[in-house]
């Protein structure tokens, strides 16, 4: 028997005791998990603004070992390190071959048939396209392992929509968003594509002191009413490259307004409530509005390798570091926005 | 003295009697009208669907002569065949040089000012950055320079949307609706960029004819339930590559629809009532959604010379030619859907 977490309603998730997951099909494997995350997407079934089945495993960011892999599996070992990504993949299929694991043709997603990993315990399937096995240095310490643990979604996802926002060709980027997902996609901005210019936009003064220690040139805060008018200032007229990492009908506005024309505006997260989103100015000025459910799968060893080379932290954006045993205090502390985001150890 | 068509109120457009225009600044070119063309954004003040000025010229497509230039204007002299896009661009500024004419830091439209198309004489502002010089071989007769009067705008438009589409890029195109614009990005997707397969979505028999003629190898229709079902089989699971030609909440949810993951759906014209466009849907695909003012000016020369080539003949969009005189009467045929598309001749 382990330990798993458990969605039981709104505002109602228990660290419960389960049987062990067991191989099933012979492309799986069995991880232990040694850090899992709580993502601010796991607020909306949280806050019960999704819905969700009560019963249902929770937990989409996880890092771990190896402790056994079925007869397919041939990239991995029992005792490899590995990051899980929050998208499970097969590695084969043609969307998987061009870096779009989020579409994988026998993709699902952690959660269903209870393998959630906000766990001791869980089975991955697809094992051999599903984890990445961890570069040596990241195994090192709590540190390290936190970096780690971002890679499988926040930072990947805001490395996405700093990639796709075309931050790497040149010129000014703007992030709207303070959350771990924008933070991340200025660390991305700032020290992977080193654009010349990050500016973030967000209203919390302890999140936007993170984004400039992750490189944001300026800090902004969106409710202030001058806001687009400094973005353009500061922008000459318009950025070609905006991450909307918040989601609502005024960010994703807010980005379309500060774009330059022909400029790129990207959104890495489910819109919520974003029902008239400005189609004409998308269509005076020729901007791109990418979505993204990030393909993190994708991006793992390119970011393991800017962490192990210390150009990028991300796991600076776990501003609570917990066991798995209080998950529920910590579900409480991002939905109160008391935490950015928590890091669970099922070991501590 | 001159005609000129201006604009009274819905429904009410009259060819009247105005001043001849004159030179006002050194940059300015008159140009005499030999083909006008009513557009179908032009039947949007025309039903009162959007504002405009009583007393205000009308008519945006236009080809001529130039009749006389000003002391600044050094690419043209009088004499000279000329195609006129629908925005007015000064060529010089950093948009222009990275040919997007649309978003020119001192662009104009046609119809303020009292400088409309369709019109016998008309002053063209910025002349040496808004005219293109008319091949040779367009000038020669009714069906050059109605395929030149398409340059202005339809063709530019439809092919700026297979363009940026990425209809060059392999895989199959799909375009809704089969409007002038829509038949032209059919045109430029089979036969300019020379897509391997074509499929062209509307609803009318006489027009989806067009549309096998320029290219199309499916056609299919937009009112049968099938529609989405039968372009996802034709497409292997959707199209890489999408235009929207129609503007309304029904055809951008069918493109989104029908769009493979990664895919890229443009629209090319302004949209209407498209109130809730699938975000989500553009999300979980990781679609690109690009909006397209066409700059127009960017294409003319590359379309000429497929024109003169004989690779496209976009003039086939004009099922009524008639002379200027009988304006009032194209905008009617138009407007109840009598005529595709309506071309005006000033000499006739």
């Amino acid at each position: 028997m382990m330990k798993a977490t458990v969605y039981h309603g709104t505002r109602d998730v228990r660290l419960e005791t389960v049987p062990d997951p067991s191989l099933r099909e012979a492309t799986d494997a069995i991880v232990r998990v040694t850090r899992a995350a709580i993502c601010g997407s796991d607020l909306w079934f949280y806050r019960g603004v999704v819905e969700r089945e009560p019963g249902e495993r929770t937990g989409h960011e996880f890092v771990g070992i190896v402790e056994e892999i079925g007869s397919a599996v041939r990239t991995l070992r029992p005792g490899d390190a590995v990051i899980a990504p929050f998208a499970i993949s097969d590695g084969t299929c043609a969307y998987c071959r061009r870096g779009l694991q989020t579409s994988c043709e026998h993709g699902t997603f952690w959660g269903d048939d209870a393998n959630g990993g906000q766990a001791e315990f869980v089975r991955v399937p697809f094992a051999d396209g599903t984890l990445a096995v961890m570069h040596e240095g990241m195994r090192e310490n709590d540190d390290t392992l936190a970096d780690a643990a971002t890679l499988c979604d926040v930072m990947a996802t805001g490395h996405h929509g700093a990639t796709t926002a075309g931050a790497g060709n040149g010129g000014p980027v703007v992030v709207i968003g303070d959350g771990a997902v924008g933070l991340c996609a200025v660390l991305s901005a700032a020290r992977v594509h080193r654009a010349e210019r990050v500016i973030a936009v967000g209203h919390n003064a302890e999140r936007l002191k993170i984004a400039a220690e992750f490189g944001a040139d300026d800090c902004l805060d969106s409710h202030d009413p001058q806001t687009l008018e400094r973005l353009l200032e500061l922008t000459g007229g318009g950025a070609p490259s905006i991450v909307e990492a918040v989601g609502n009908e005024e960010s994703f506005n807010l980005a379309i307004a500060a774009a330059a024309p022909g400029g790129t505006v990207t959104y890495v997260g489910v819109p919520h409530n974003v029902k008239t989103p400005d189609l004409r100015s998308i269509f005076l000025k020729n901007l791109n509005l990418r979505g993204g459910l990030a393909p993190a799968r994708a991006y793992i060893e390119t970011l393991m390798a800017a962490c192990v080379a210390g150009q990028i932290h991300p796991g600076r954006v776990f501003d609570s570091r917990i066991p798995l045993a209080r998950v529920a205090e910590g579900y409480a502390a991002m939905d109160e926005r008391r935490a950015i985001k928590v890091l669970l150890n099922p070991g501590a």
